[in-house]
């Protein structure tokens, strides 16, 4: 199997700790390692580290080596300019086709999400890949929700596609853009709704068609990266991206394809999406309050700590964001952490370099 | 004129601002000079540096010439061990009459307090000292309240005792606890009530006497202090101080006694008494926070933010209190503030040595 990671994100959202130079996917936001660090980890047993393709800014080509030592550097691939998930995941099939062959399986991950349980995890992924081998068939995991969640977009399922090792995939009957609370609940309640992982996994014939199909923007593109050696790919790169469509994988494919499964997954996973999310991969301490670092509360509650470097007090203060860097700070409620991007509008409209 | 400044506080309040290495005195909370540093440039005008005298713990006997360059080593006084203000003023009127004689004028002044407008203060600091010079009345400065302050003693003011320079001094009908919410409106409402800033002038003689009269336990020390030339001096701190009662001067004194006189001031005046009292010393900005440092709010107002190295942004709160300091961090809600004790008591009992 092919892996392809995507690292491209900038995100804002969470600063102070993400910076232009440093976004999210390379801070280590939970433990030693940073988030492409834990992906790669987590692939490592079904995926060879030659096999793995990591797509991100044309900036961060140096770094991405510093988390991921034995990468092979051709298989860091960067963008000029970002242009959403679609022409991405066109670059790296392109690659993958050249180097693999078109029948070779490609499992396609997030840079920055976290997964609990990492030999659900691979298990999944095996089982997904065994399910879409010679077939034209796109495979989205789908993860199954434990809460009626508003921040991501939503699987409905349709009818049953095939059954891999005690694990039954779907047809895809739509997707579902993030939905008001009322209707996730309803989600919730009917089973028949997944959140939308943005993990796929399919051989890179099958992706391939269906991106000339419904993206032929693309088409001439992923032609001239295909043919590309890794020497001239830099310069390909420079010519077509500016010129390629902003446009997210699902919008382009997933949503127009008649070949789209789903494979339901009940491991924990969070995309990380905002500080807000910690409480989801940091047990709270007695108090509820969930904390990376030193903390002392005095009648507080419900609090997301990051800090750590430095111990950070409270007193009666609840349901805050509380992060601390070395030359910036956040205290941020917690309903508001999508709002942090506010700040770094802010910072960007007064040109504070510095803390960008 | 002489100068007693009483800087012996520990100030656990402005935790993690003031360290038992540096309490409050000691700190640059609002400009580039220290509370204590302050203190001296505010009666500068009236007194000069060599009859300054500085009484502080014995440990920080070293830290003052820091903040106070060009105050004789023998007019800081080290106590041993802290015993509240009537000792250390009987220490300081014993030092006094040795040196300068009993029938000098003495204004008493804690370290730690903010004034705002210099000329008013040096102004009104004169004229208790022409009213007291002469005669055996302790006189009190009171601050007219411009609010029902909960968190003050207040003065209630009895008839005329005199007029000096267009101003009135009052004898002291009695001191007064601090009061409720309804009672400090009535006070407020009635302006017979002043706040009892803890700022005294009186002569070296009355004080004397009036300690004899109502604190008979400190005659003998003061007795020996005021014999002793500077080089015995510490050893009989040493040996008298931790014998003596520790009680406040208005306690053991000023409630006592039939000498007591009010001087209503006017000037904006603060005993910086917790973070909050930033408020009243720091002009807000648009949104209503009251910043010391680089402040970056979003949807936030009433907040108090001490940061003077670091970018503090907020999004989203209200009515916090954010200190930064190199090695902790505070976020408390501002009615909390009395509170933060209780992080630098929880500290203590978790022997956290290098936060304290």
């Amino acid at each position: 199997m092919i892996a392809v990671i995507m690292a491209g994100g900038s995100g804002t959202r969470f600063w102070p700790r993400s910076r232009r130079s440093t976004p999210k996917q390379f801070l280590p936001l939970l433990g030693e390692k940073s988030l492409l660090a834990e992906t790669l980890d987590r692939i490592a047993p079904a995926v060879p580290i030659e096999k793995v393709l990591v797509v991100t800014s044309a900036q961060f080509m140096d770094e991405v080596p510093r988390h991921l030592p034995g990468i092979p550097p051709e298989n860091v691939l960067g963008e000029p300019v970002g242009r959403n998930t679609a022409p991405c995941i066109a670059l790296a099939a392109a690659v993958a086709e050249r180097r693999w062959g078109s029948d070779e399986v490609m499992a396609v991950l997030p840079a920055d999400h976290h997964v609990e349980n990492r030999d659900a995890f691979i298990e999944l992924l095996v089982k997904a890949a065994e399910a879409c081998t010679g077939t034209a068939m796109l495979v989205t995991v789908g993860i199954r929700p434990d809460r009626p969640e508003t921040g991501f977009g939503y699987l409905e399922l349709g009818e049953r596609w095939k059954e891999i090792g005690g694990e039954t995939l779907y047809r895809l009957k739509r997707f579902v853009e993030k939905p008001d609370l009322e209707r996730a609940k309803e989600y919730v309640a009917s089973e028949r709704f997944l959140w939308n992982s943005g993990m796929f996994v399919w051989t890179v014939g099958a992706i391939r068609a269906e991106l000339e199909r419904h993206l032929p923007e693309c088409a001439e593109a992923m032609d001239a990266f295909r043919k590309a050696g890794t020497s001239e790919l830099g310069g390909l790169l420079s010519h077509y991206f500016p010129r390629l469509p902003s446009i997210s994988i699902d919008y382009a494919v997933m949503e127009k394809s008649n070949h789209v499964a789903a494979l339901p997954a009940s491991f924990a996973w969070s995309d990380v999406g905002s500080w807000d999310a910690l409480r989801g991969l940091v047990v709270p301490d007695n108090e509820g309050n969930y904390v990376v670092g030193d903390f002392l509360g005095i009648d507080s509650t419900g609090c997301v700590i990051h800090s750590p470097r430095k111990l950070v007090a409270a007193v009666g203060v609840r349901d805050l964001i509380i992060v601390e860097t070395e030359d910036a700070l956040l205290v941020c409620r917690r309903d508001r952490a999508q709002d942090v991007r506010a700040v770094v509008d802010r910072l960007e409209e007064e040109e504070r370099i510095d803390h960008l």
